[in-house]
């Protein structure tokens, strides 16, 4: 294989052989193939794309090019959940403690926010002692014996999706949907679940702007998983407004408390209960073959109303050494110094918003990291009181921002006054769960 | 500017402004940039090409990159010529002394040749003691005193394009339209003619395969010219069989001879006559505004006929330092060692020749480079017998390879080979010269 007759076959849109897959994702690895042809190679599948075999092959070269995890030490079915990215998504934190508190196994590697989307690592973090750096062999016995342990991704997962995704970062090669697949499916692979659930997130605040998109991404992640041997399903979320009330590390864990107590704003429990339900009957339905997805909507349900998930969740951050008190009381958490009320100058209703720039803002705000170095203010972070859909009078508060730093409020009210619409005329609320995508194809909500 | 914004918009296909597209070659040529995001922008510019404006300024913006030859000293109206790239491409090696011979000034800087294409440069060195290298003051000299030097390409023309150059050709992003118009045009620019005549070659022996792509090529860089202030003009010529009989560096020299001494093969004198038929009407037509090309044409054909071109020739080597005993009998030029005749093993017609395959044949032989450090054997290359139309009967040669080097022939003979089709019926010739390119439009012939 030369790297040149690489490039050359995906300008010219001829497929490259599993054997040529193989050799370049391996000699890249290696440092043999300098990174301008590669990023000339990103290009061209930029413009032509991947077809599906070349597609699996890159994935599964990928996900093999580091340490394949296994996950057998841990019994019963092990289902992966991953989120394209979100702002204000705290979906983890919340279906992890409930599948758990239904029975099953939940043993999840979480990355670490970066940019405007936040990340499930940095919110435990926000817990005091918290611990998310875990031997393999404290995570697999807590996750037999509590049923449920969230850890920092291991270092070593497809080192190969690590050095081309910084390529792709700096070349604007990133928003590439097969590109996008293969890097969020080579990790899953390498993580030895049995099964996997994805988030697909499309609007404002998610990589993919369009449904069309979405469901363009979340049908060839599904074809690469089923491809690879593990049962897959996507269900295609709206990540047009933020999700839920609150957006910053200690904020969104005291807001997925309140919803295991029963008061989670609507949207979110939406959404945590449809992601829950999918993991648990992915969990359930080759051993149980009479679950339905309605049952397990309703255990899901149930362990809400019943406390048992939040039990569950302060099991589980005793285990991993954090403050549970905190839990318990959310006031507990530290609060952010300084605030300031984001005012409505104008009335009407709020018609659309730029989620992505909401993110922005709480990310100036300390919320989260504009480089891989920076370091995270867990108080910091949004309270948005107004969504798309709610009435506006001029004087009400759309937002409260909350720092430790006085000076980031400028800026950060800047970007996000800006994500606001706000018209005369009411639009309809869009659909929280759009569809679901599985190899037998999509069913639209 | 930052260097990633440049690659989504030209991903996008968003326009850069002149002054981005100045810092972007500035920060290149400085090392600013690093090659991972330039291979991503050549590549996106593959795919979506570039705006009429944005060439026109990353053309004059790599010319400026380095130093810009002032013409001034020699008097006179000075036109370049410059051809594409061709097998068996001696043109400028005979219309030099043609032109000057008509009184007009021929200031030319040359290039080497790589893969199969050869250089005017390369060329020269086969007769002995040629200086390719000159002091810009004695290229001055020499033209005002005799009316021709043609001298090595300076060192510090255009930077921009040769860093660009060394990039693209090892991230398949050569063959590219926009991208080769700003490569040659820029060299050009830079060189200070005060007109520009283009010999577009097109073929299975040029960078253009077909007549199409050539003509697009031509338009551009005519209007890249034009636009730059200088009037240009571009032939379409035929590249689809090696120009006259010889291909190899004192074979071509030889051949150049027989032409100006009136026993030129048809095709080389009717490219030649063309070429420097039209570089005379560009030097001519302003100052003798009654001048027409016919009347350039009859001038161009007296010179060679009375002997004062090749007169015109000796006395450029003879300046030069060359040993013009070879020119005055060019059977005084060393031979290689070894020949090999390649016989027809099947009877019919020529019907096509892989012209590229007849220049990688001679390349193989010695006269040419695969790498840049390669040395050349300047008596190594083929006499082509049979070409394009040609009836062939079984025994007959084909061709007869040339080299200094016995065990380059089975290479050399295989590829050979594999150049010629043979059929059963005869093709019609194509064209020669096939259009003439200029701001007004195109003539067809």
């Amino acid at each position: 294989m030369r790297m040149y007759d690489m490039i050359e076959k995906k300008k010219k849109n001829i497929p490259m052989t599993t054997e040529e897959m193989k050799e370049m994702v391996n000699a890249y690895v290696a440092g043999e193939i300098p990174d301008y042809q590669m990023s000339a190679w990103l290009m061209a599948v930029y413009f032509q794309g991947l077809e599906e075999k070349e597609l699996t092959d890159f994935t599964l070269q990928m996900a093999h090019s580091g340490k394949m995890i296994d996950l057998s030490p841990i019994e019963g079915v092990k289902v992966d959940k991953h989120s394209t990215g979100g702002v204000g998504d705290k979906t983890t934190l919340a279906i992890g403690p409930i599948v758990a508190a239904c029975g099953e196994k939940v043993a999840k590697m979480s990355g670490r926010g970066l940019g405007h989307t936040g990340g499930t690592i940095d919110k435990l973090e926000a817990i005091p002692g918290f611990k998310v750096e875990l031997t393999k062999e404290k995570f697999f016995e807590n996750v037999n014996q509590i049923g449920i342990s969230i850890m920092g991704q291991s270092e070593g997962i497809a080192p190969a999706d690590k050095k081309l995704y910084a390529l792709r970062d700096v070349t604007a090669t990133v928003n590439s949907i097969p590109l996008i697949a293969a890097s969020v499916m080579s990790k899953k692979l390498a993580s030895g679940s049995d099964k996997i659930l994805l988030d697909v997130t499309c609007g404002s605040g998610a990589f993919m702007k369009n449904k069309e998109e979405a469901v363009e991404l979340a049908k060839i992640m599904v074809k690469i998983g089923e491809q690879a041997g593990k049962e897959t399903v996507a269900l295609i979320t709206n990540m047009d407004v933020p999700l839920g009330k609150f957006i910053g590390n200690s904020l969104e864990v005291a807001e997925v408390v309140e919803l295991l107590n029963g008061n989670g704003s609507k949207d979110l429990v939406e959404v945590c209960v449809a992601l829950a339900s999918n993991m648990l009957y992915l969990a359930k339905k080759d051993k149980e073959a009479s679950q339905t997805m309605e049952q397990c909507r309703k255990m899901v349900e149930k362990v809400i109303e019943d406390g048992s998930a939040l039990r569950k969740l302060i099991e589980m951050v005793e285990v991993q050494q954090g403050d549970i008190s905190v839990i318990e009381d959310t006031q507990k958490f530290a609060k952010a110094d300084y605030y300031y009320d984001l005012v409505a100058t104008k009335g009407g209703y709020v018609t659309g918003m730029d989620t992505e720039k909401c993110g922005i803002a709480s990310m100036l705000l300390g919320a989260g990291r504009e480089r891989k170095e920076d370091e995270i203010d867990y108080s910091a972070g949004l309270c948005i009181y107004k969504k798309t859909g709610d009435k506006v009078i001029v004087g009400d508060t759309l937002a409260t921002l909350y720092s430790n730093s006085h000076e980031t409020f400028s800026r950060a009210e800047k970007v996000l006054r800006e994500a606001y619409e706000i018209k005369e005329e009411q639009v309809n609320e869009e659909k929280l769960v759009i569809a679901r995508v599985t190899k037998d194809g999509i069913e639209w909500y």
